[in-house]
C-alpha cells in the first residue's frame, strides 16, 4: 500500500506529537536551515524511534509538486478504512450518524466536512470507492488532523451501504436543494442518521435521493443559491449540534 | 488599477452572461482547441463589444500560474469598493447586516465566506488593507460569482470602523471560541449587526474584542475544537437565517 505524505513543520510536529498515525519515515531537505522547529522534529523522531533521513530539496519538490513542505516531509501509513458491519456493531444502543460523500471531488471540501465532522461528534464519514476522491494527503492537510478521530468508510456501492444502514435503523437523509423542508426542521436528536451531501454542481445522485427518508434544503434569503459543500455541510451538522445541547439544558 | 483577472470556460461564460463587470479584454490561447464554449464565448463577446485576442498559452500560464485556465482568460476591471459611510447611508431605516474578516488570509475562505454571506443575505463585507487579502482572483473564483452581489469595504483601521458603526447604532459580534454564550442564544433578527471572524490561528485582535457587544462561541460536541473560518463562518449566518425565517411564518 502506498504511504500517505504530510508536509510542512507544524503539520509533522503535530503528528508526531499526537502519535495516532505510524510514521515511516521523516525526510528532511539537506538544505533546510536548521531551525528550533527543525530540532524539535528531530528530537521527537528520535524519541519515537522514527527513521529520519537528509535528502535533496529536489525529492521534496517531486513528493510535494504543489510545493510549502518547508523542508520537511513525513510518509506516514494511510488511514485505515473501516468496514460497515464493523461501524453498526461498535455503534449498536447508541446514537449514531454519519456523513456520506456522494462523488466529492475537491480534496479540501472533502477535509473541511471531515473536520466540521468532528467538531460535531458526528461518529463516522462514507467515500465511494469509485466517484470522488478518497483520502490523500490534501484531504489530510485540509482535515487539520481530524481523519484521526472519526471512521472512514469506504464503499463500492453507496446504493448497497445506504440499503443497509436502513435495515439496521438508521435514517437516511438527503441534503437536496429542491427538497421542500428546510433542514432545521428535522428532529435529528433521538434517531440514528446518515446524512448524503452531493457533489457541488451534479448534487445528490438520482438513485440515492430515492432511498432517503428525509430531502432537506438549507433556505437562503437571498435567490443566489450556491452555497460551498463543506459549508452546507457545517450548517446542517451544527443545527444538529444545536438542537442536541438544547435538549440536554 | 490592475485588472482582475478571470479564468476558465465556464467562469467567463457566466460573468458574461450576468454583464455585472465590466470586461478590458478577453484572451484566447491560440491553440485552444476551438469547441462550443470558445465558440459562446466569442459570440457573447462580440455582442458586447468586448476585444478578444489570441494570445500564446505561454503568456495565459503566466497570467495563471496555478494553471487551469482551459485556454481562456478574461482581463475585467477590479471590483469596487465602497465607502463605509455610504453603506451606513444606504441602509438607514433597515436591518442591516455585515461581515467583518480580521486578518483572514486565505483567499480560498475569503471567498467561500462571501459566498455564503450572499445567500444568507448580508448586505456587506468589511477588509482591512493592511492585513490579510483583499479581494484577488482567487476570492472572485472562489466566490462563484458571489462578489458582484454584495457591498465590500475596506478599511485602514477596523477600530475607527468598528466604532464608527457602534455610533450608528450597529451592535458588534466576535465570533470567539473563548466566549461563554453560544452563537444561537443571540437573537439576530432585530438588530442591525456586524459580525467579526478573526484569522484560523491567532483568532480576533484583542483591540478589536474589547470593542464588541456579544462574544460567541460554537460550541463542539467533542474536544476536537478545530472548525475551518469559512465554516465556522457559514454556521452563525445561517442561525442568523434559521431565527429570521421562524420569526416571519
Amino acid at each position: 500500500m502506498e504511504d500517505t505524505i504530510i508536509y510542512g513543520k507544524n503539520a509533522v510536529i503535530e503528528a508526531l506529537e499526537h502519535g495516532e498515525r505510524k510514521f515511516n519515515k521523516i525526510l528532511i531537505s539537506n538544505n533546510a536551515r536548521s531551525d528550533a522547529k527543525i530540532e524539535e522534529i528531530k528530537q521527537l523522531a528520535k524519541q519515537s524511534g522514527i527513521v529520519f533521513q537528509f535528502v535533496s530539496k529536489d525529492k521534496l519538490n517531486y513528493l510535494v509538486p504543489e510545493g510549502r513542505h518547508q523542508g520537511v516531509v513525513a510518509q506516514i501509513a494511510p488511514i485505515e478504512y473501516i468496514e460497515l458491519e464493523e461501524f453498526i456493531e461498535n455503534h449498536r444502543n447508541k446514537q449514531a450518524s454519519l456523513v456520506i460523500m456522494d462523488g466529492i471531488e475537491d480534496s479540501h471540501n472533502i477535509g473541511a466536512i471531515i473536520r466540521s465532522c468532528v467538531c460535531a461528534g458526528i461518529d463516522g464519514v462514507i467515500l465511494p470507492s469509485r466517484r470522488g476522491v478518497l483520502i490523500n494527503s490534501t484531504v489530510e492537510k485540509t482535515s487539520a488532523g481530524a481523519i484521526n478521530h472519526i471512521a472512514v468508510i469506504k464503499t463500492n456501492s453507496l446504493v448497497n451501504t445506504i440499503q443497509k444502514l436502513k435495515e439496521n435503523d438508521y435514517w437516511v437523509i438527503a441534503s437536496d436543494h429542491h427538497a421542500e423542508d428546510n433542514h432545521y426542521e428535522v428532529d435529528y436528536t433521538d434517531m440514528n442518521f446518515a446524512l448524503i451531501m452531493g457533489a457541488e454542481h451534479a448534487g445528490i445522485s438520482k438513485s440515492l435521493l430515492k432511498l432517503a427518508d428525509y430531502k432537506i434544503k438549507i433556505p437562503m434569503l437571498t435567490n443566489f443559491n450556491s452555497l460551498n459543500v463543506s459549508n452546507a455541510a457545517a450548517i446542517i451538522l451544527f443545527e444538529y449540534v444545536r438542537q442536541k445541547l438544547i435538549k440536554r439544558s
